[in-house]
């Protein structure tokens, strides 16, 4: 038991210790990948690799952005088993247990390459520098934003603008909010030390829920009438809500599909390439139920909620709102980054 | 960590040891109370006290069925607070933590005066001949039987039959479906001690409650057109779902409000007199969540979900049906019996 719980999105996951309350520590790798490289890392094609586990929030904002943009060609991407021991994050899906382009078996070699005794949590996202072996960054709040401004010289045709000038400010406004009662708000709803430090993180969780029901039950998208950053940070806690949270994190005042505006909002999104194609649910509640001990002791992995209604329609286009703007959907996945059927939604056909 | 988990509605409820699956303890203290004496225990006024604890669905049925039958003035009842230690089950919600007519502070204290090594569970509900201080009996499936059947000179004016003998055997059969995949289902979900016996408790349940779904989508009761011992088996754990078993016991394949006969005819049972007002939804959270260590280390209660939907029409009565057959409704719950109002769902008063 510690209060130190920085790390839940890379090494196990810790309740804290009794009376207190769970806060994430915010301190990541402050190394950007900028187009003039003034951090010693420019942006260039195939040089870099992020690594994601799908069943990490954090990470899955990385993975959607890189699809919504098309960065695959010129980023490849290694994915994280979803569960671990202490030493964090392993490529224990890859043959061998290695992965394929980095050769080390733990994500942490990386991080140890460049910092010896780095002392934090082990987390993903990463993106780690290929010919040295170094974890670059792992500050996912900057590394979406960086995809989308400093590496436009690679995106696709037809790429949307994800974080356009106009709208920053609202951007990050909203983001915010979203931020501290909704990503993180589930957090320190399950990792909370105390009755109380829980209900006051639940109360805060589902006033944001209902703020943002309101909200969307007006507009398609939370900022613009296009799909933004803002819509990516809401969507990967949203979509994990029933599967996860609900349950684990005893975010239980209603499941999300009992929510009319926000169940059909998260669907929308869900049914829109380069969002659900990157889910799996399976992996999902592997990781929640197995790391954390502390909440989870019988690691026993609920079979339910069913997913069949992820596919009905959300009616959300009535509301207008252009997903990509002037832009176009991405493709489909590459063949090796694709969500193995029986892992996601029958019939998504990813 | 143990497998002799047969004392979950007594002692301290176990997940069983790795790779087992949790079986029940169905060893119960034989003896009856009945018209006859037979036992040496005859049906008599004012000499026995009824134990129960609100948050037990087992004891429950037994509250549930005096009320029913209006065994109030005759049968006294005590009830136990929702959590407790390995000595089980307290007096601790009485002025002085003692049972004003047992004068007793623990429900074990009423066993040994009977049985001084008694070996097994500490169990609710239970039956205690109060000018000796003895437990009776703790056998609660026979209980309500013989409430109904041995304490008939005793029922008030208007008391319906619920174990009418021409439709017993489909009573019991049906009871017997319910007790194994429903009743103790539920528990053996929650506390299965490997993935395997886990998912197929949950594929039993599901099973059944699918079963259960399509039965009463035709039909307003589950044998015959009155309200049945068979329907107050069933209503103690349906009532409880979404509020115990779906999170704690990971019963997630949806929650009973996502199955619309099962939701409407949980709702028509908790609107009618003596059902809804033997519920208290607080002790009930406070029980499992406190109690089982094993599943929920933190001792965290959540605060969920929202009870707002109970009260809502549930339009069961299109179905035809007769509640009480030739009988009446009971009256309100005694004064003293009444479940706090902040305990339960707002605007039922009781």
């Amino acid at each position: 038991m510690t209060t130190d719980a920085n790390d839940e999105h890379g090494t196990a996951g810790t309740y804290v210790a009794e009376g207190q309350e769970f806060t994430r520590d915010t301190n990541y790798i402050p190394t950007r990948i900028t187009a003039d490289g003034r951090d010693g890392y420019p942006v260039e094609p195939n040089r870099y690799r992020l690594i994601i586990a799908r069943a990490c929030p954090w990470a899955n904002r990385t993975a959607i952005v890189r699809r919504l943009l098309g960065l695959e060609p010129v980023l490849s991407m290694g994915i994280c088993g979803p569960v671990h021991d202490w030493r964090s994050w392993t490529f224990d899906l890859d043959p061998g247990g290695v992965d394929p382009v980095l050769r080390i078996p733990r994500l942490r070699d990386a991080y140890f390459a460049r910092f010896p005794d780095y002392p934090r949590g082990i987390t993903v996202p990463a993106i780690v520098d290929v010919p040295t072996g170094q974890v670059v960054t792992n500050d996912y709040a900057q590394i979406t934003l960086d995809f989308s401004t400093e590496w436009q010289d690679h995106h696709r045709d037809g790429a949307p603008d994800l974080y356009p000038e106009r709208l920053r400010p609202e951007i990050d406004e909203v983001a915010e909010l979203i931020f501290n009662d909704v990503n993180n708000g589930v957090y320190r709803c399950g990792f909370a030390g105390s009755q109380r430090a829980y209900e006051r993180a639940y109360e805060q969780l589902f006033s944001r829920l209902d703020w943002l029901e309101e909200r969307l039950s007006k507009q398609r998208y939370l900022v613009g009438d296009t799909i933004t950053e803002a819509d990516i940070r809401l969507f990967t806690t949203l979509v994990r809500f029933d599967a996860a949270y609900h349950g684990h994190f005893k975010c239980n005042r209603n499941k999300l599909s009992e929510m009319p505006v926000l169940w059909a909002y998260v669907r929308d999104l869900f049914q829109t390439p380069g969002f659900g194609d990157t889910i799996d649910f399976v992996q999902i509640k592997e990781h929640y139920y197995v790391v954390h001990t502390d909440i989870n002791p019988t690691q026993i992995v609920p079979a339910g909620p069913r997913l069949d209604g992820w596919l009905a329609p959300h009616h959300r286009d009535e509301l207008g709102g252009r997903p990509f703007g002037d832009g176009t959907p991405p493709g489909p996945p590459p063949a090796d980054e694709r969500v193995p059927a029986e892992n996601t939604v029958p019939g998504l056909g990813v």
